[in-house]
């Protein structure tokens, strides 16, 4: 597995009891998975040497993130190295441009977008799409290199629109969609043609970065879970995903029995808003992407209890977290902690709790007191 | 953890999500834990240096077997590190006669048992408690050093009973109880007193091995389960236990609704009859054996099922497991697989699985289903 985060090192949990040998790929010795994994190599995953040395021996390469280089991937798979995903459908995860593209030819719904080359054309790009004022505000994104709401900004008129050029990279505008909330479709697709879905699940994020999850979403209509379920599964087929695709979508519009689903985002690895499987599916994400990239049968994904609740937990202003942790473990038994081993550096995600049950209202606030807990948000 | 096998590499995987840095010493690089964990020492556990050495560092010491010696325990306590359990409880877990002394002397049921010097002594021990007949057959024990049946005899005459002498270290003589089943209390008991009781299960032994662990046991009144857990959870207090407490048990004569419970076997450690608790517990042995040891509050030991079972995977005539485990995992998309990494050998453990669900005779095909078809001992 290419980068030593915190997806790896929970990938490399879940491949202990399938027997999986695990090797990685880390930035530093102190990286999230290199303090937890048996088989670590320390290298810069831009350096095509070094990915090839790090190759010999793996049966297949997997990622913890999306920033390889798609030339380098290329290289690698012209000289027998089993990558998976493999760069033609990684692009789609790494270039938000070609994403928009791609989908748009498949007729999958998407927010209105167009490539810029400047503020002005987001001016005319915004009143293109306007039914009432400038059609102003309009999102930008760069096409490479953004998460977590860095890369992507909302303009509200031409003047503030110059800064996402200055990276020097194409960006993308889009319309600025009005949704009633964040939905995430996970699914995981062998390179046999295999494919699981989990449960659709509402993520709501906070200052741009996800902060819970709930499974199922709540008051989804099942015939639209279904419809949203079938659409992530048709992306990964499309795009010939192999692995964990997280499709993060919009509920937009329509009539409540109906909703509109637009596509957000795409990502291609075990993702946040696939943390509550670990403890809310039969099979965890985890564990079914680590069985996808070695075309090992996946395991069934459907939700264990009637609702599992997914809170992030971020860095508050106490680097010393240990005082909160306890404090959690011992108000609720039932809570599941998964730390990342992280430094505490304010807004940074160091981990995250799971909590489930039948009552929704209840797991959801075991999860939001704890996760506010460990932060140092509130403090009884 | 002092010990490679099996129980640290599955502990190592409760300890990630904790957030817990885990450190090895194992006998070499290719033991089962080794495999998998990022900070190993290899070195041989019966040498107190090297047992000083790997403890600098460390907030606590913690075994995945009951071999290391006492007298060098001592000395790292005498020395300041945290060793837990203490020698003081681990003693009842290494010394059979030790421990059937202390128990006896606690009121605790045991079977009739004496210390033996010879074979005269045997025929001795089982006239004795002969209703009828001779007494024979007895059962013997080398007191230090047996487990999965070895350093056991069952001895039907006096001529019979010199083999368990020649080792040279103390021998115990039983009775052989005529017992209807055996069971499983595991519980697990903080430095601070706090502890929790897993649901009794029923524990399958073929030839002296553990073969599957239903989880609870069908049929058991729930007074005498409850009564069990307490006999168990006294056991760990009385001892000082700290972390997993295995309680072997025979259920023998008694009536149905009040059998007789007898202690078999102590392990001062996770236990092959808790392994069911990984995917059948809200809180797997594992997770709470960690805290347990550091001393942080102990999780929800109750089950997630009505039903789990645990079948061990032991070793065939085919080294090459990996045809049996891709149709095993294909046949059942919610089985569990759990693998050690190790090589097959015949009548070796080399993984287990569980199974859960809302029917028993359903749960136990699946999981023995996939048990045999590992093993070879079916084909369809």
């Amino acid at each position: 597995m290419i980068g030593g985060g915190q997806l790896a090192r929970m990938t490399h949990q879940a491949g202990i009891p399938l027997g999986i040998r695990f090797k990685l790929l880390s930035g530093t010795t102190k990286d999230s998975a290199a303090l937890v994994a048996g088989d670590t190599v320390v290298g810069d995953y831009r350096d095509l040497d070094t990915l090839r040395d790090f190759a010999r021996g793996c049966d297949v390469i997997t990622f913890d993130h999306e920033h390889v280089p798609t030339a380098h991937l290329r290289a690698l798979q012209a000289e027998g190295v089993a990558v998976r995903p493999g760069p033609h459908a990684l692009v789609y995860a790494q270039d938000k441009g070609a994403m928009r593209a791609r989908l748009t030819e498949l007729g999958i719904p998407c927010p209105r977008h167009r490539i810029v080359a400047d503020p002005a054309d987001v001016t005319a790009f915004a009143r293109e799409g306007a039914r009432e004022g400038d059609g102003f505000p309009v999102v930008l994104k760069t096409v490479r290199g953004g998460y977590d709401g860095k890369g992507v900004w909302v303009v509200r008129r031409e003047e503030d629109a110059a800064v996402p050029f200055r990276a020097g990279v194409p960006v993308l505008a889009e319309e600025l969609v009005d949704f009633r909330r964040e939905l995430a479709a996970n699914v995981v697709r062998s390179p046999s043609g295999q494919a699981v879905a989990y449960p659709v699940v509402e993520s709501v994020q906070v200052d741009g970065v996800c902060d819970t999850v709930i499974a199922p979403a709540p008051g989804l209509p099942p015939a639209a879970a279904v419809r949203t379920q079938q659409l992530a599964l048709r992306i990964a087929s499309e795009l010939d995903v192999v692995g964990h695709l997280a499709v993060e979508l919009f509920e937009a519009g329509g009539d409540e029995g109906e909703p509109r689903i637009l596509v957000n985002e795409l990502a291609m690895r075990p993702h946040n808003s696939g943390h509550w499987t670990q403890d809310g599916a039969v099979t965890s994400q985890f564990d079914n992407h680590v069985r996808a990239v070695l075309d090992l049968p996946l395991g069934d994904p459907r939700p264990r209890a009637p609702w599992t609740v997914m809170a992030n937990v971020l860095g508050g202003d106490y680097p010393d977290m240990y005082p909160a942790y306890l404090h959690c473990m011992a108000r609720d038994p039932g809570l599941k902690i998964h730390m990342y081993g992280k430094d505490v550096k304010p807004g940074r995600k160091v981990g995250h709790v799971n909590t489930y049950g039948d009552d929704l209202a209840d797991v959801r606030e075991r999860a939001r007191h704890a996760a506010d807990y460990l932060r140092g948000t509130i403090t009884e």
